[in-house]
């Protein structure tokens, strides 16, 4: 029989970073030497505390279901110190444990948005908010960036006028994938203004929130009027490189959260259970190993940034968060000749091996883009390999 | 604000075992003796074999992300498998890693339906099913279960009604939860027939195929004509009492699974990466824990069923899969002049701490039943405490 694919499927989208991810690896199969800047996963084990937390809970039995919104322990720390950073009132009834940070995407769309709802999202951006809004029957408008003195700044003019036309829904990355953006407070506060004038509904994710190099984290849902209409999408993947682990949280009002937990029942049931125990033991450690991460991708960062910056015709930020840089490579592709970004990839990929992503992977272009860039990721890769790899870029686009 | 919630959650369900469970919770900090058979959960650890695989693993620093669909070698693994159970022909690709058994209903039906669609479900079944084809506007046919002379077998009446009527999709949960129903091969036949004849697509939910106590699993897949139109919901969850580890597979013709595979990118990236090693050790370890497990249930169930049978007005059968059991209490409800199945679960919990769950938590009764039914798991309870249970039970209802 022919196989019944619904509708709906047509609408939904994927990471196209993947797609890089398996020519990296077909490459690397042919003997190839892979530098991979392409996917924002970690190299970094995770932290022995963490390990050691989940083995020991596995150990003593925690191997049947727990509670769907997660273990209350957990729930509690994680309450207390989100409460702590961003100066808000929170409970365990505002937290809903997850398999992973992404999950929370889906499940605040399915939530917050009915269909035809318009919903502002950025782009660039991480791809799924555009393909769950698309794929639940909502209205994405985008909004970009612009390139200010020391770093890119949300493209605000975009934003107020989506805000007059009637969004209901702002998704907002501040330490942003795949920029590495952070908002300056007065960009932040007034996008909140606009959030309590318009009575919009927040998604902020904060899956960077700890990767700073610099300066306090400040999020939207610290700011006047912002706690009850913001949702936080928390994940322990990058505090604690746990990645691979898929834990995280949603943490929001009360009510919306009971809703999420309700999808979590007909989903998953349960988030793993003695992995909760793992990741608590990391909440309650001390904050050495997360430092020790943070401390290990500045230095890759800092390597990085200087050896793209050497390269003629190549612009990039040092930017205080994240793991990623966005370079402009605007001036390269047109001195070495290419026709865009994609052509500029392919070929250092198969020249050199250097594998990283470019602006198409990161949501649909919008019209008027007249600047180029291309997403390197430094977690999955050393400082080492790093300069090795950007040795032999820099003599192919010289 | 008033948190936004979308028209889609009025349409969702949930799992009303878990109120028992809560309710039975609550008691128990009152300092009641609670005897847990309202809830599915095993209070078996997980053998050995996969708690070594998923800590080497976790330790060797699998702590990454892994491809979406799983690891490599446990696809290849987990195919074998179940061509060598099912006697048909898998590769890699017919299988898709999930995180729980339980997510491959919903991911189904959102790639296999469209709204309006309708879907034929058991009723009495596991309540995620018409919740999850409502939640996506589909439209639930449900079909129930007759007493024969040894155990429930399907309305066939009301299945063939159903086919005649044009449903698209067929859900099938041989080896049932909650009734412990094994179809004799004679059904099968001609419910497979049936999916031939009117084209229909089926998922077949085997959460519970490897626990059984007698005789030889067959699935539907295997078949004539079906393994191109079914797609099996597998689960590692009961064969080695992983239940809160959350991982099962989505088993099916590869176009399907494909697409199921694009939602996980958009949900949840990848199921946790080391635990599948753990998996992989289980499906390579000897059968030796596997069958420890289900001769522990055996000995259980023996125990339970003989201790419900001795109660009078309590009619039970001895089913030869799952580890449930759905007596008949239609005469002692009438004997002890309870008003229905639910002021008996509620008699029984406060005066004797034996929790268990009714007819109303597996689905809307139909029209027209006349005898009730209550659910006893015995997945999370000793022999001794089934027994020690089993004597007040008894005390109250004699």
């Amino acid at each position: 029989m022919v196989v019944p694919i619904a509708q709906r499927m047509s609408r939904i989208g994927t990471e196209t970073a993947f797609a890089v991810s398996q020519e990296a690896a077909q490459l690397a199969r042919t003997g190839k030497k892979i530098f991979p800047f392409h996917l924002g996963d970690m190299n970094i084990i995770t932290p022995e505390t963490v390990r050691r937390g989940a083995i020991e809970a596995m150990q003593a039995g925690k191997t049947g279901y727990c509670p769907t919104a997660g273990i209350p322990e957990l729930r509690e720390a994680l309450a207390k110190d989100i409460a702590a950073s961003h100066r808000i009132t929170l409970a365990a009834d505002n937290v809903s444990i997850q398999p992973g940070g992404k999950p929370t995407i889906g499940k605040f769309i399915m939530v917050a948005m009915n269909p035809g709802d318009k919903v502002l999202y950025p782009n660039p951006g991480y791809p799924i908010y555009e393909s769950q809004i698309e794929f639940h029957g909502g209205t994405g408008v985008s909004y970009g960036f612009n390139e200010a003195r020391d770093g890119f700044v949300l493209d605000m003019e975009a934003i107020r006028r989506a805000f007059a036309a009637g969004v209901r829904i702002f998704i907002y990355n501040n330490y942003q994938n795949p920029t590495g953006a952070s908002s300056p407070r007065e960009e932040m506060e007034e996008l909140a203004r606009l959030c309590v004038k318009h009575d919009v509904f927040v998604l902020s994710d904060e899956a960077y929130f700890d990767i700073r190099y610099s300066g306090q984290a400040l999020s939207i849902a610290s700011l006047p009027g912002m706690a009850d209409r913001t949702v936080i999408l928390y994940t322990f993947s990058k505090k604690f490189a746990m990645t691979g682990w898929r834990l995280g949280a949603c943490v929001g009002p009360a009510k919306f959260v009971e809703q999420v937990s309700k999808i979590n029942v007909n989903d998953e049931s349960c988030s793993n259970h003695f992995i909760q125990y793992g990741a608590l033991a990391g909440l309650h450690g001390s904050d050495e190993e997360p430092r020790r991460i943070v401390a290990t991708l500045k230095e890759r960062r800092d390597v990085l940034v200087d050896a793209l910056n050497a390269i003629p015709g190549v612009k990039c930020f040092h930017p205080e968060a994240t793991f990623y840089l966005w370079p402009n490579v605007t001036d390269v592709i047109r001195r070495k000749g290419f026709k865009d970004a994609e052509e500029l990839r392919k070929a250092c990929l198969y020249e050199t091996g250097v594998s990283f992503c470019t602006r198409r992977h990161f949501g649909r272009p919008l019209p008027g883009e007249t600047q180029q860039y291309i997403r390197f990721a430094y977690s999955g890769i050393n400082t080492d390999q790093i300069r090795e790899g950007m040795t032999l870029l820099a003599s192919v686009l010289k």
